[in-house]
């Protein structure tokens, strides 16, 4: 008998959430990219202009998990005229040895929420300084809540400093994360003020021109840019590419095509051919990752099936384990 | 209220069976490729060599409908060893306008097999003579069955040949199909033999040599060509892709690099700049299909999400009209 398991958002938010559990999951995907068979096809975009619509569907085949997930991610930017969320869409779970449909997970995107932010918390705990407890946040959305939320969990960090160029939410987001994180975070009017002596800078925006600059950077940050995840989107300015000691990608695939990468050889700042590090990598002890407290370090992350794959495996597993969701044959 | 509908394999059959309406909402479909702004990206492709296992992944837009189809067809084809379907897979239905998850669609492969029997008719239609009575078909599959049943639609067959590998599931298949749709079928052990004086040859295997030669071909028949969806799959000599009077695709750029044609290009038998039709063009009437009961015509199917998202609307929209399903919210 062939069954199914549909878990909604409400169960998924139950199941999956941020914590270090979730970090080690996506760490271990990781490293499985960098050290198996793992199968990643580009991903599968479709853009529907006449109702500002695109919709990207992502897969990865990791060796060693029971299942492998295809997301689908569509973002409607009218949506919010009328009433409704911009992104939402799904994962669908399947056997990663007959094909068959495990699980539908309808949880129009907090699970990608969470690989995402937990993607984030990996690169600084690999790249950033050990003693970092300074973060500057670019974007008051909810990957900024998240993103700091996850680098909580592997720095000491007791401030933050949220830029965003809707000052009323940089205030606002920055108020409600205080409250919610217990630490000292305020809202900057200026990005260079809020780089400034900061140990991890994080842009999580739509930005399609550089909004964090080479000339700002200082000796032993770290950068996290994961806003840009399509080809014209673009956060941080070619030259701070060039120019940092360590430039790590998530997929070298995809940040050659949509990341900040591929705008710093656009630019000519980076060579075509240059020789470059992927996350999973330095996580599995490959290559090397921050060596000195000096070292400027950038982790360009687009958003990879892995990560899906990694978290949709384990809302599954929790699923089974107390029995959730509704089962149809 | 956001809402979805979940509609079963066993509810999908109920709702939509291989008849005219579907051959028109296909017909309608392809039309539209050709005389609208459709959005059809390439298809995503995920191989587990390990487990035998590939997935396809189609859509695509088509104005004018209110959803568009993301469908998931995984084959693992070490799953007959364990008592389960080598293909299954589901559609998801997203609205156009906002990308919310309008319907999942649990159909295991079934709309599919309709509305890839449903371009054999729409082909058939607009290629095959007008007077076409007797029919060869290669392989005796689920599509062997459904594209003689879908032909049946459009042109007053009163013959069929089948021939297969497996001779005795030609028998099987030729006999079934004789009761099924009360005309002569017979099992052909000589594919010469039934393809000649057949006025439409219908090649549905999995092949990756071809079994269709072209010194076999005779004047006026009609070949559709819909097992070849994957690069190495090849059921027609290339020979007879150079020398046929009318080559048509469903998709250019999907039978350049995946059908019959590419094969033919790869042969050098066919220029790969050479000015080809696509199936839409001759149903919307921007160029003209057979215009003689003596040519030679070929319909090259690799499959499109055109048909997908065609015959997802249609399925939904028969279960809104008589609440089918089960709604989540």
């Amino acid at each position: 008998m062939r069954s199914m398991t549909i878990l909604t958002e409400r169960q998924l938010r139950d199941l999956v959430t941020l914590d270090l559990e979730a970090v080690r999951c996506v760490e271990e995907a990781f490293r499985t990219l960098a050290t198996k068979k793992v199968v990643m096809p580009p991903i599968l975009r479709l853009d529907i202009l006449e109702h500002r619509g695109e919709v990207d569907v992502k897969t990865a085949y990791v060796p060693g998990l029971d299942g492998f997930a295809i997301k689908i991610s569509p973002g409607f930017f009218g949506n919010p005229e009328i009433g409704l969320p911009s992104t939402n869409g799904l994962m669908v779970l399947l056997s990663s040895k007959t094909g068959l449909v495990q699980a539908l997970l309808l949880d129009n995107g907090y699970l990608t929420d969470v690989r995402t932010a937990a993607a984030g918390a990996v690169a600084a705990m690999h790249l950033a300084r050990k003693d970092a407890s300074v973060a500057a946040v670019f974007g008051a959305g909810m990957q900024a809540r998240l993103q700091l939320q996850a680098l909580m969990l592997v720095r000491q960090i007791r401030e933050a400093r949220i830029w965003a160029r809707d000052a009323a939410k940089a205030n606002k987001t920055a108020r409600e994360l205080s409250d919610q994180l217990g630490i000292s975070v305020i809202a900057s009017d200026s990005r260079e003020a809020a780089v400034a002596g900061a140990h991890v800078i994080i842009t999580t925006t739509p930005a399609d021109q550089p909004i964090l600059e080479a000339r700002w950077l200082e000796q032993g940050q770290h950068i996290t840019a994961m806003g840009s995840d399509a080809e014209h989107k673009n956060e941080v300015e070619a030259e701070a590419i060039a120019r940092a000691d360590l430039y790590v990608a998530d997929s070298l695939a995809q940040t050659r095509r949509l990341g900040e990468l591929h705008h710093a050889i656009e630019a000519g700042a980076v060579a075509e051919d240059r020789a470059l590090r992927e996350l999973g990598q330095i996580v599995a002890g490959a290559v090397a990752g921050r060596t000195d407290d000096r070292q400027i370090t950038i982790a360009d992350l687009t958003g990879t099936g892995i990560q899906d794959t990694a978290i949709a495996n384990l809302a599954f597993a929790r699923a089974l384990a107390v029995k959730a969701g509704t089962t149809i044959d």
